[in-house]
């Protein structure tokens, strides 16, 4: 590391150098901000608590520490129990320790205390990406696109679901010094694909992958905080049969119609109507929807197919800040009042796009129950995909001047990802996967 | 799984089946012991709540959900924000889970309760293990052996520690099932190894393991809560040099003795000060101490070389419950102060066995500024020592009728350790290590 380039935060081998710049940068930006808000007043000083050390319910095992996201952005802090404040005016910086004796922060309480201010103003900051930050955003979706390419290769028909968890995490950390995903791991197949919120501790990622499943996994790794969030999407035995690569495919055209369609000034619910109204084609030329698309749209038959939103800001939060800022409002339809953003896209915005076409037995129920709804759904093409699951393809994106720049860097089309298993088969003794004692 | 059986845990492959048995005599041994107990009612109800899902700060991002201890050693519930209760009398139990609608725990209220008897009951309870509890705890120990085995034969001068803690972690769950460690994982190289809280955030197993370093790696996976504490002592290269076999040596004799020692009626105090009595004959005869062992023990000298407690209980939670009921005092002596039990020892106990020697230098120093202690000490060849580090050896054993049964197996002798090590170089590439790749 050449001493021009300034401290950093490395984990060794191929792991990304952070220069601590960055977040001087972020501070800069904040009292830039801040300056210009008629609302602070002189010799204003921004006070940040950093996260503190949790235990296990009452017992004295600790849980992995990780720091506060808003402390992280400001100060890039990896220990637990500090403080740490700015002089809006001149920009300088101060840390606080535990270490330091009590009566350093005596101060405390002397101040004219006014909470309402930074919120809004660091949220704001936070929304758009540094080129700093965003280097660290391509590396954690570097190494998590490298990890889900492990697991594509890894997977064998029999294996646990949680086996391929295990897998990914390793990947990232002991590749990627990814101690923490950003996230609780997705490995969803079958029919579990289907389950948006699925591998949380009530099913934990225990099905047994079967013959003819779809593997839906949803898995990011985190590195100094910031996050990835990626969604693969394919078949367990390698090869997709004629209605997975149907659905697949439908899905795919509106993650591709999408990103196409990105660019600053563009509304982020269009991008989630113009996803819905892809589906909805796709769909009528599946056979399982018929009728006007235009007809369908008015009932919003879109969301019964995605109930979710069509993808979210991203940075140190996998759900980032700042989503729905005073004078945005959310909308009241369905699907549109999932989005976790109603905001126009500008530069330096990082989201997800994450379509996804989903057959979940409550929701059909439900619409072929509405006279409104049913009339459009063949009932006996359906029939056909109830069991089905659900396919998902996420990515994450930066919008720039002109368009959107592709951080994600996985198989995604049917033919990448049946050539890349393919290949897999043949090589996966060479990766990390401790399935290849089984054999 | 035959039906006779019952219903039981269980995730697959080759990982435990658990029967939920398990949980109905914990319950049965509870309500037997409150019924003895003379403040408890007539009509009396046990009444617990689970642990609740938790967020990382204010965001949306959940905590990989973990069931609280005593709620897990009642009912075996693996889901999150449960109510459970046991009628002392009848033994009957009711559980309400969160789907229920809200009048169903409308009741809560209602009842006088007593919120002092139950917690020493159970804890009581849960300080001797059951057999079912044992079959898990031996599962633990050897999945969690077999994964410190990988982790030995992995380890590569060169590589960052965290990449074995990954290791560790990726076999304990995709082998055996354990989404959790029982602890954060402590991996230190070199001077590290004598940092006794290494690993976490502020310190993260982020250093490269040098040539000549000792490894102490101390990491335990979970199943089903329950877990697994243990530690390996090991030279990164494979062998050890003289001194570090001299310390290793002394430490294993200490933890052979206490095994050798360990039976119904013994104080745990005195296995702590049996260990520290052997760690003072070997650092005499070592040469790094001098004059009467006797004379050592009067002023405390084994607590500068060991400042932790020899060992604690464990059970559902890695440090567990009960080590000190009422009428059991804490010594106020260095060293025994530490100890998280000072009971007699009773078959059916589980506890660790993890005598250590570690050259700390604060520690050092005030002994060699204190005259009542620097007496013992050969400067000249402790001068040797100052960059060791520490060694850890640490088993899980259960108190048996007539002494004491191992749970962990891992090589433990130096002979043991480096023939393991030398065969692991050559078979490395067989198992789940990603370095393998980087050759």
């Amino acid at each position: 590391m050449a001493a021009a380039e300034g401290p950093s935060f490395w984990l060794g081998n191929e792991t990304l150098k952070v220069p601590v710049a960055l977040f001087a940068l972020n501070r800069r930006r904040l009292c830039e901000r801040l300056r210009q808000n008629k609302d602070v007043q002189k010799n204003s000083i921004v006070l940040l608590q950093g996260g503190e050390e949790t235990q296990r319910y009452c017992t004295d095992t600790g849980i992995l520490f990780r720091q506060e996201s808003y402390f992280h952005w400001t100060f890039g802090v990896t220990e637990a129990g500090c403080f740490g404040a700015v002089d809006v005016d001149t920009g300088r910086s101060m840390l606080f320790v535990p270490q330091l004796p009590e009566s350093y922060a005596v101060w405390m309480g002397k101040f004219n205390v006014n909470n309402k201010i930074l919120h809004p103003e660091i949220a704001e900051c936070r929304v758009i990406k540094t080129d700093m930050e965003l280097e660290v955003l391509r590396y954690t979706n570097k190494i998590s696109s490298e990890a889900h390419k492990e697991v594509m290769k890894a997977v064998k028909v029999g294996m646990k679901e949680y086996e391929l968890e295990s897998l990914f995490q390793h990947y990232c950390y002991a590749r990627g010094g990814m101690r923490h995903t950003s996230y609780t791991c997705i490995c969803g197949s079958g029919e579990n694909s289907s389950v948006l919120h699925y591998g949380h501790a009530g099913a934990p990622n225990d099905k047994t992958i079967e013959d003819g499943d779809l593997c839906l996994f949803d898995m990011g790794g985190e590195y100094y905080c910031y996050s990835s969030d990626i969604t693969c999407t394919f078949p367990a035995n390698g090869k997709f049969t004629a209605d997975q690569r149907a659905i697949y495919e439908a899905v795919l055209k509106a993650s591709r119609a999408v990103m196409a369609a990105i660019k600053p000034g563009v509304a982020w619910p269009d991008m989630h109507r113009l996803a819905d109204r892809v589906h909805l084609e796709e769909l009528t030329r599946i056979g399982i929807l018929q009728g006007s698309v235009d007809d369908m749209v008015k009932v919003h038959l879109g969301a019964v197919f995605m109930p979710h939103g069509l993808g979210h800001l991203l940075g140190i939060d996998v759900h980032d800040v700042g989503g729905y800022p005073e004078g945005v409002e959310r909308a009241e339809e369905p699907g549109l009042c999932s989005l976790r953003t109603a905001r126009r896209l500008q530069p330096g915005m990082v989201l997800t796009v994450e379509p996804g076409i989903y057959f979940i037995q409550p929701l059909l129920e439900q619409a072929l129950h509405d006279p409104a709804r049913a009339c459009f759904i063949n009932r006996d093409v359906l029939q056909r995909f109830r069991a089905f699951g659900g396919v998902r393809i996420e990515d994450d994106v930066v919008v720039t001047a002109t368009g959107v720049e592709l951080l994600t860097c996985v198989p995604r089309t049917v033919q990448e990802i049946e050539a890349f298993m393919a290949e897999g088969q043949g090589s996966a003794k060479s990766f990390g996967c401790l399935s290849s004692q089984k054999q």
